[in-house]
C-alpha cells in the first residue's frame, strides 16, 4: 500500500541513520511513501519534536504513519509506543513526544511495543529507530493492526503542556518553537486571542495590536499575528525576531487588553 | 499519475514547512513523485532561485511541475501564478523567479491563480506555500488544465536579466552564483566563448584561457571552462574560488580575446 | 520497476546537482524509489564514504542501486565502474568508493562503464553524477544487466584498509568515522572483542569495560559498546567525545585484556 509515512528525528542528514531507515521500510512496504518532516531536531528536544509534530499531522493524509524518533534513552528500560489518533498513526519512544497531540485531541489507542515479530532481528541496543520503530512503521502502513504490535498502555509518558488562559484583562503564554526564520511560535492559539485591541509584551518590548500580514508593518519592525499552525506568533519584518528581540523558547508571553481601547 | 514535482524554497529543513507541503501533495495525488531542488535558498534570494530553476528543470520528464517558494510577499497584493514552458510546468508567486526562465525560453501559457476550488480552504495569510502552491502544483500534477486554475497574466513581474555581449574583443559578465565548493558560476553562455585563446578578469586577477576539467591545473590554481549548467564557471582546484578570489553574486568577469593569441 | 537507488554524494543540498541527479533517475525509471544516504560527505572524503556506504547497504533491499559520487578526479582517465555485490548494485568513479565492501564482502563482477548508450548525451567534463552515473543507475534499476555496461575490470581502486589484529593481549585499531553526535566509530569489528574485561585506551584517556547502553554510565562519562554498525564506538553519555575526548578519524585505540581481570 503506498502510505505516507513521516520521520522525525534528531539525527541529521550527514550520517546514513536516516537513509537506513527508510532502507528497512522499503524492504518491508516498498510502495511506501516516505516524507522527512525533519532531522534537525535538538538532540533531547522532545518538547520541540513534539510540538511539531502536533503542527503538521493534520496536513497528512488518513492512515499516515509518524515515526518520531528523538531517544535519549535508547536502551534503557523506556517503552516503545504505537498510537493511534483521528485516523492517524504513531510511532515513538515513550517519553514525552506525543504529549501536544495527547493534550488537544486524545488517542483512541496507545500500544508498547512487545512483539518482537514485527522488528529486526537481532535488536541493537543503540539504533532501535531502525531495528524497532522503522519496522513497526512499515508494518503499520501495511495496514497491520496496532494490537497486534503489543500491550494496551494507559500511562503514556507526557509532558506538562501549560494551556494558557485569560486572568481577567491578561494571558500569559510563553515561546514554545523558534522557526529558522527566526519567527518565535508561541502557545496561546489563535482562537484565546480578543477581538479588542491588546498589548503583547515580550521580552521587555511592547507589540502594540495583531497583524495579518508581514506587510503590515515596516522592514525591521516587530509584529504578532497567528501563524500558519493557529497559534499566536511573533516575528520582525525581514529578519529574525529571535535575535532583535532576544527571545527564545521559554520566553513568557504577556497579552493585555486595553481596557478603553486607547 | 505518478509525475515528478520539484520544490524550490527558502524554508530550511530544520522546520516541518517542506514537510507540510508535501503531505498536502500527496494528499491529493498519492502517486507523485516529490523531488528537493534546493530548501536554502537565501531568504529572499529571488534571482538565486530563479538561476538555479533554469539550469535544472530541463533535466526532469516531461510535465514535470516546478513549484518554487521564495515569498517575501505572502499576505500582500502580490499575484500568485502557474506556467507552462515547453512542456514543464511552474508554480511560483508573481515575483521574479521565472524571470532565467522567461528570458532563456519563453512561456506558452501564464495564469494567475484566482480559482480557490484549488486550494485548501481556509486560506493562511503567512504560508501560501501549503495553501495554495501545494494543491496546486498537485493539480497540476493530476493533469488539470492551467485554464482552469484562474485568468490569463501578460505581465509576468520579471527581473532584468543581462545578456553579456560582445563589444569587438571584450565581453563583460558577472557572476550569478556561488556553489557549495565554492565555484563561481557566471552569466556568461558557453556559446558565447571565443575560439581564439583569451584573458579572463575578475577580481582584480587575470585567469588565461579556457580549460576542460579541474585535472588540467596544479592544486589551489584558478582555472575557468565551461560548467555542467552550460555557462562559464570559475573555480579553484581542490579550494573554494569565492574564497580564495574574494569573489561572489555580482562580481564582474571580464573576458578579453588576446590580438595576438600570445 | 519500484527498486531503490540510493545516493551518497559530497554534493551538499544547497544547489541543486542532487535534485537533477533524481530527475534524470526520474525520466528513465519513473517509478523508482530514491533514498539520500548522505550528501554531506567531506570533499573528497572518499574512506568516510566508503565506510558509510559498508555499514548501511546490508538494510536495503534486494537489488538496490547504491550510486556513489565522490569525485574529486571527475573529467580525468579515472574510470567509472557498476558493481555486484550478494545482490547490491554499485555505480562510483573508480577511485577507492568500494573499499570497505571490497574488503568485507568482495563483489561478483565489476564493469568499466564504457557503452554510452546508457549515458546521457553529451557528457559534460564536470558532472558525470548526472551524465553517466544517474542513468546508469536508473538502467540497472530497470533490470539492464551490468555486462551490457561495459568491460570486466580487474583491478579496480581500493584503498588500504586495515584489519585490526590481537597480538598477544592488545589490539590496535582506531577510529574511522565520527557521527553528527560525536560518536566515535572505530575499525574494531563487535567480533573481535574479548569476553573477558579489557581497558580501552584512546587520545590518553582509559575507557574500561564494554557497556550496552548510554544510560549505564553518568551524565558526560565515556563509554565503549558496540554500535549499531557492528563496530566498538565511542562516546560520552549526552555529549560528544568527538569534542570531550579530543579524537577523530585516524585517532589510534587500544585494547588491552587485563590479566587478572582486576
Amino acid at each position: 500500500m503506498g502510505r505516507v509515512i513521516t520521520l522525525t528525528t534528531d539525527f541529521g542528514t550527514r550520517d546514513a541513520y536516516v537513509g537506513i531507515m527508510k532502507g528497512v521500510i522499503l524492504g518491508l512496504n516498498p510502495k511506501a511513501q516516505i516524507v522527512d518532516l525533519s532531522h534537525e531536531i535538538c538532540p533531547r528536544g522532545i518538547e520541540q519534536a513534539s510540538f511539531l509534530l502536533f503542527t503538521s499531522y493534520r496536513f497528512f493524509p488518513q492512515d499516515t504513519v509518524h515515526l518520531v524518533v528523538v531517544d535519549p534513552g535508547v536502551g534503557s528500560e523506556r517503552r516503545a509506543l504505537a498510537a493511534r489518533s483521528k485516523g492517524a498513526y504513531f510511532v515513538t519512544p515513550d517519553n514525552g513526544l506525543l504529549s501536544y497531540v495527547a493534550a488537544k485531541e486524545g488517542f483512541q489507542e496507545v500500544i508498547e511495543l512487545t512483539n518482537p515479530n514485527f522488528w529486526l532481528n537481532p535488536v541493537s541496543s543503540t539504533f532501535h529507530g531502525r531495528d524497532i520503530f522503522a519496522p513497526v512503521a512499515a508494518h503499520l502502513s501495511l495496514g497491520v493492526e496496532l494490537g497486534r504490535l503489543g500491550e494496551p498502555v494507559k500511562d503514556m509518558v507526557t509532558l506538562s503542556i501549560p494551556s494558557p488562559a485569560w486572568g481577567g484583562t491578561r494571558l500569559e503564554g510563553r515561546v514554545i518553537y523558534t522557526d529558522r526564520f527566526g519567527n518565535l511560535v508561541t502557545d496561546i492559539p489563535g482562537e484565546a486571542l480578543p477581538s479588542e485591541p491588546c498589548n503583547i509584551c515580550l521580552a521587555g518590548q511592547v507589540i502594540s495590536d495583531l497583524h495579518r500580514t508581514y506587510q503590515e508593518v515596516g522592514k525591521g519592525e516587530a509584529l504578532a499575528y497567528v501563524g500558519s499552525s493557529g497559534f499566536l506568533e511573533i516575528a520582525v519584518r525581514e529578519a529574525s525576531a529571535e535575535e532583535l528581540l532576544g527571545a527564545g523558547p521559554g520566553t513568557s508571553v504577556l497579552l493585555e487588553v486595553e481596557p478603553n481601547g486607547f
